[in-house]
């Protein structure tokens, strides 16, 4: 009876609260991380309420004031200050001072008596002296009390007790009446601006040499920095960096004959010189990969690892943990496969029987080690074959430690997996985009992305392309294609990315594959990244226009307008706080022109339908005004296939 | 690390699970409780799932199969025996026989060869057999392993291990890899075929004796019995049978000068003559209160008491208990009051402070007095006005000794508070239905009562009309709105009722109000059931379908089709098991014919849109046959407000 009475009000459909507060909420600090909760009690009674957040592990609350919508909804933000693991929760209670004011209100308006009322008043300030929750209301209190108890004459006691001095009083420090907290305290982790705003950029260090004869080194990557950072990226990501194995490597195009210096794939990791801590030999030694760390944040740029657990058939830890492997009745080692399909260059661990716990702490040693040189971002191969568990594990042990370190997941697998990955840890997510090409699927699926539950735990990352997808609208879109897939991309999520060969529109694919011909994952590429007709300078607006515009950095802003053109995607972003707001639109069909009429979102700004808006085109710098909410466009792909606009607010007469 | 471990698999997004699991999910014995879980583990492994469900207190658990459907998602079905506290979870287990059948199957149709995997299957068929799950597969196990071991030809190893057979031994027996249970265990609370569906007839048993000046007594009431069971009513609701207080006491009309022979508003519970465990001496003894329910048992009517917390001014309680209610500093009891508003005839207890626990107990104690005289159904009056852990506590005590009890919540509030009373406990629930008249309302919000996630936990009974409510829109419809507003009544949600005067369309208001002239609340009625147009041969029509018909036993089943007319509501209700498919046409507009076309929903029976279905007018009992999929219908209102039809099935060549 005690403990159920000790909850008297209620508290509940609270947003966001991840499977009955199972998994984590994100957010970043120094944003605006918002709460939603229904709350109310029985009866008329005027309730309060309010949200109580601490870092994980702290004993103390800080506390944050709820505000009340509609239909006993109430909302409130927390700005978390630091990055590292939080808690909130929900309470609330009844302000029994705020309802005998109301009443009492209504009672005056109907010219009743209200002496003993007044008088009840009295009973709740000296109550509230007597024992103020806030100390610094104290003597106010106590000295209110006092001319309340005194010969003073009504209308005066009545008027303090109305003054709006008395209900900022009453609610800093009388009692909180019925005070009730959420059942469940719910965890959040709080990252860096990173975990869901970059823009990334994935290279083969081996073929930085520009040369096929010549294994690239760390030294030649450190060359390229400038050319990455001059096109605006903040991280640039390696394919794996440790020793190939040799049995069963892999030829060019995935081919089962390797000639003798065909360089294998850098998935099949760990050779006789080392495992996931080793650095392959022909890219240099780990001082090389130091300095490579070092150079690149001094050129702004991140460096991201991929995390790949699969072990060549020559990986060390086969002859040092042969219990971590499966082994067949004839004393084989068990290859991966996906039958009838095998892939003889690789074998899995498994991660239960006596793996448990050797296996676990030596891949979180993975991790520690590549943190320790600098290393803070990890792109994480098929993550979606591995179990989950151990993901929960691994992330809440790195991040005790390292709250900012950032791990992407590269899972194209069944919706609820994906979703699922981000649920157990990981900061960020790849996703369908480069499968999504029409009007209507990009609306709902971005619709899914960045206004469903989802958007609290899953942050997607939208690669245009990966050296395993090369996507079949790219293979036939041409240039157009490959610059308008690039907008959208760095514009309708948060984080983006392209691996190199992008800017210069390499869609040369595998016959009737999703592949690149001669994937630079089985050879030495040598490309020519100066040749015409490459689209840098889009790269180079859109990464700057990133860095410049506060509505790009939440992926969650995006909001679909009325264009009226199956072909034309139109959007915005918008960050209210800093005023910034932008508009997209985009010719979705790289052959054909379209010209069609668009909705401009005049309400945003409180501006009648038939008012006019300052705009800024930021693709060519004009400003100019639109007059009325409908307008006409034209998009050529071939030489305009997007347009990007700044909404600055009303026309000020000059 | 090992507590993470041990659930490799995901299981989540069940329904039901209401907040977290904070609150129970409600069925009835011997119906269908279907569960839903998203179950998956990583990579391509095969799983299985099932449900546990057990009495709450047991500690065995009985299990029953979930079944893939797609997309990750399974679902399964509990059929509870018993009423009672029940609960429920959530196992799954990697199948590895299962997974290695599967991809032996592959590799053999790529002309693999599978000696190795033979081996493979053969030990973990002598695993299982060397520590069965099931003790009955003991021995057929050990026999398969030997000869699996033997020197027999591989063909026939390979032929029995994929036999149906064995799938099915290792099913059953095989040890379960990655045994994962789902983290919380879920309350259900099975409840008897009444808490959702039963038709429900409200009276004030002092105005059973047919004269304005002689109260009516129990003896009268029992008079009445046949009467209403031949309407086909299952429950005889009547409002308090307390003692009426006398300190200002309500005249008729809620006037405040009652004259002295004025009986008073029941509402008004407590007098000298006792509280709430206690019988207005007018009506009778407690021993005619027995002999009342038993002789309503007999005729097929359970009784529901009204239970209204608030007490007269004269009440009992007051002066045994002072410290249950509020005192003014002038040393007088506080009465009820919504500023400006008064109600000086009545004072509420409070639930705090030292009513805890005494006052608890009491009114714990209250609803057993009753059930102790067979009353197992009670109407709460304002239930939304006392603390919600008060019913929290209440119902489980009661719900301990008595699962057989149902509480009806008479809330009229806002939607979240009416749901949250659902939640703590209340069987069923009044609701908005007398404010839902047009087409578009009534479809919202029944879609949102029988399709959306309360569906679980709160169970409508729709009333066309309480004492307190004498809707507008019968008021202005004529005797036609009444008949099709007791047929939605009936077959919109499970539970219904009217409050009688309902049968003679009694509909006379206080003007501009919705509330009744000369309200039975204040004064003793002689109605006459049997003046013209009455509408008793509807109400026993549609009891009788009720009873007979099991489709519209389960509210959740409504689904509305197409009528191209926005005054007809369509719908249909569908019990698949027992074939039973009723459709109904409503003609919503009291005053005018309306004729339309409207869609037979042929594909519920698989049959194409010009195909033809066997139907049966429920009205007037003719069977003929529909042809193709579009049918006009006209309703007039004064002739054939609505229509009911059975749909057969398709039409058998004779």
């Amino acid at each position: 009876m005690h403990d159920l009475a000790e909850r008297r009000l209620a508290i509940e459909g609270i947003d966001p609260e991840i499977d009955g507060g199972r998994f984590p909420a994100k957010t970043v600090a120094g944003t605006s991380f918002v709460v939603e909760a229904d709350v109310f009690g029985e009866g008329h009674d005027v309730i309060d309420a309010a949200l109580l957040w601490r870092r994980k592990g702290d004993e103390a609350w800080t506390e944050t004031p709820l505000e009340f919508l509609e239909n006993d909804r109430w909302r409130g933000e927390i700005i978390f200050p630091d990055i590292g693991d939080h808690q909130f929760t929900v309470i609330a209670w009844r302000d029994l001072f705020g309802g005998w004011a109301r009443d009492v209100r209504k009672k005056i308006a109907a010219s009743q008596k209200v002496s003993l009322e007044i008088t009840e008043a009295s009973h709740m300030v000296a109550d509230a002296a007597a024992n103020p929750r806030d100390p610094d209301g104290a003597s106010a209190l106590e000295s209110l009390s006092s001319f309340l108890q005194g010969e003073g004459d009504e209308e005066r006691k009545l008027a303090l007790l109305l003054s709006d001095e008395t209900a900022a009083l009453m609610k800093a420090s009388a009692p909180r009446n019925s005070l009730t907290r959420y059942e469940r305290v719910l965890d959040v982790i709080v990252e860096r601006e990173k975990a869901v705003f970059g823009a990334w950029y994935e290279m083969f260090p081996r073929s930085q040499a520009f040369d096929v004869d010549r294994h690239g080194t760390f030294n030649d990557v450190i060359d390229r920095l400038p050319y990455v950072r001059d096109l605006g990226f903040d991280i640039l990501y390696f394919t794996p960096i440790h020793p190939i194995g040799k049995t069963n490597r892999k030829g060019r195009n995935n081919t089962l004959t390797p000639s003798e210096d065909d360089p294998g794939s850098p998935y099949a990791i760990g050779s006789a010189e080392g495992g996931h801590d080793a650095i392959h030999p022909e890219l240099g030694t780990i001082e090389d990969f130091d300095r490579l760390v070092k150079e690149a944040a001094d050129h702004g740029l991140e460096i991201a690892l991929d995390f790949a657990i699969q072990c060549s058939p020559d990986h060390p830890w086969i002859k040092e943990h042969p219990e971590w492997f499966d082994w067949r009745p004839d004393g084989t080692i068990k290859f991966a496969e996906n039958p009838p399909k095998k892939y003889e260059d690789i074998v899995n661990v498994h991660f239960y029987r006596d793996s448990i716990p050797g296996l676990w702490y030596a891949l979180r040693d993975v991790f520690l080690y590549w943190i320790d040189h600098g290393v803070k971002i990890f792109r994480v191969d098929n993550p979606h074959t591995k179990p989950f568990p151990f993901w929960e594990w691994v992330f809440a042990e790195i991040r005790a430690k390292h709250p900012d370190v950032i791990f992407l997941s590269e899972a194209f697998t069944r919706p609820k997996v994906m979703k699922r990955l981000a649920k157990v840890g990981f900061t960020q997510s790849y996703t369908y985009y480069t499968w999504r090409n029409l009007k209507w699927e990009l609306e709902q699926y971005l619709t899914e992305l960045t206004q469903e539950e989802c958007r609290h735990y899953m942050r997607p990352n939208f690669f245009t392309n990966t050296p395993d997808i090369n996507p079949v609208f790219l293979q036939q879109s041409g240039r157009p294609g490959f610059r308008t897939r690039l907008i959208m991309a760095a514009t309708l999520a948060g984080s983006y990315g392209i691996y190199n060969g992008y800017e210069v529109c390499d869609a040369a694919p595998m016959p009737g594959k999703e592949e690149y011909l001669d994937s630079e994952k089985y050879e030495i590429r040598n490309w020519d990244f100066d040749q015409p007709f490459h689209i840098k300078d889009d790269i180079r607006l859109i990464n700057r226009l990133r860095a410049e515009h506060p509505a790009l950095r939440d992926f969650t802003s995006l909001r679909f307008h009325n264009a009226w053109d199956d072909n034309v995607l139109y959007y915005s972003k918008g960050d209210p706080k800093s005023g910034s707001y932008l508009l997209f639109h985009v010719n979705l069909d790289p052959h054909n022109a379209h010209e069609f009429d668009f909705e401009v979102p005049l309400w945003e700004f409180g501006i009648p339908d038939d008012g006019s808006i300052e705009v800024q085109d930021l693709v060519n710098g004009n400003t100019f005004a639109w007059y009325g909410k409908h307008h006409r466009l034209a998009l050529d792909p071939h030489s305009r296939p997007y347009a990007i606009w700044r909404l600055l607010g009303p026309v000020t007469q000059a």
